[in-house]
């Protein structure tokens, strides 16, 4: 699967796509990007740095541990700010005019035309890019867990954050609840999904439960990656491995 | 957006694509075409026309609800003995071997590459086209429930149905139970999902509920619609207006 060029800037990248593992591992918030395709949106170099932007660590991560578990990775090439991809394209945080307490002024004005644009170019061919590896390795009896990599700020609107990891699930929890319980090596919290499947992970909903795949959303602290990513993914890959491998 | 070719015949097609609606009309199962491209899978002339290979009725149905309803319509060009859109690439009705009590000798031998030449030609590209009506119409701030349209035989493995009208839903009731309700000039069920989603309605879990969209899948019983398809979706349509828009 060849990645679309957006101007100079792939808009996503799937590496090791012919990984053999028992998983498929999605970063929608890896990337900090903003090519001139797209521009900065008016964002300051501290937002284009910072959580809103993007999921520090998450990438650095994700890429440990797709090594470690020998799973294809699909990335996002461009900043969230831009499209974020665990979004569908009609709620507010698809293409945010506000991220956290920061205006992102490139978003304030959209026009259907500039939204189109956006939607066409970046969530439509990401989201059929990640159909298609996970169709594909379906039709080769490949068992497939679906994992997206996140990452968290370790202070929220001034609150210290005291989870390490938190797990996610859309409708099947089993391999959520497997890995909170078997991940005592962190401070691990299960978080429920919230009502709304378009408003939690978009990209679980869309992918891994019409397809009956075991799935969790992974949410490390972005402080542990600052300090040692690969150290967290050596740490996390075998309980990923017991969690997918056991029946 | 261009269906693409499959040989002679396209594998779906979308009528009515700017219809202005408050709804997006999809029939999976509408087409009995066995083109060169495909061959006939050894099936017979009667099993080619019976409702293995499709709903009879549906499509005609389909196309008067999306008159009625001012609906984009998109439809499969294809037998479903072929690639069954309804399901994902791993479940064996995808490609079934059997049709009810019928062999269907050309999916008993299929090789990965022939699996993969259906999933790549047939399944993908539908499910990306009716993703990307559905994305577009969510950015033009369209109110877009999704409704399936099938048909049932009227009788099943020796049994009648008395059933006139089914109705069917994911995770969201609320359209299906209203329209069950509502529908008294028809025999109506309402029928429950059953447990995985990879075994029920695949359209529905992948385009309905990651977006939060109203849906229902409609089964009419085939005999009505051979007498007077215009006239059941005469009958039909109000309902589905009324049922779409309540709040």
């Amino acid at each position: 699967m060849d990645a679309p060029l957006s101007g100079t800037a792939p808009v996503f990248s799937i590496e090791n796509e012919a990984g053999r593992g028992s998983a498929v591992i999605v970063c929608e918030h890896g990337s900090n990007l903003f090519p001139p395709e797209w521009g900065d949106l008016g964002t300051t170099a501290k937002i284009r740095s910072g959580h809103g932007a993007f999921d520090p660590g998450a990438l650095d991560l994700a890429r440990a541990l797709a090594r470690h578990l020998d799973a294809p990775l699909i990335s996002a090439g461009l900043s969230r700010l831009i499209y974020d991809l665990d979004h569908p394209p009609h709620v507010p945080a698809a293409m945010p005019i506000v991220s956290k307490t920061h205006k992102i002024p490139g978003n304030r004005a959209l026009t259907t035309t500039d939204r189109l644009r956006r939607v066409r170019q970046i969530y439509l061919p990401f989201h059929a890019a990640l159909s298609a590896l996970l169709a594909e390795r379906l039709v080769l009896g490949m068992p497939t867990a679906l994992l997206t990599v996140h990452s968290f700020d370790p202070v929220y609107f001034g609150l210290r954050q005291n989870a390490e990891l938190r797990v996610q699930h859309d409708a099947d929890p089993t391999l959520a609840r497997r890995l909170a319980k078997a991940a005592t090596a962190f401070s691990t919290r299960l978080t429920a999904p919230s009502g709304s499947s378009g408003e939690t992970s978009h990209t679980l909903a869309r992918h891994a439960t019409p397809l009956n795949l075991r799935h969790a959303m992974l949410e490390l602290r972005s402080d542990l990656l600052a300090e040692d990513a690969p150290g967290v993914a050596a740490r996390l890959a075998p309980l990923l491995s017991d969690a997918i491998g056991a029946a």
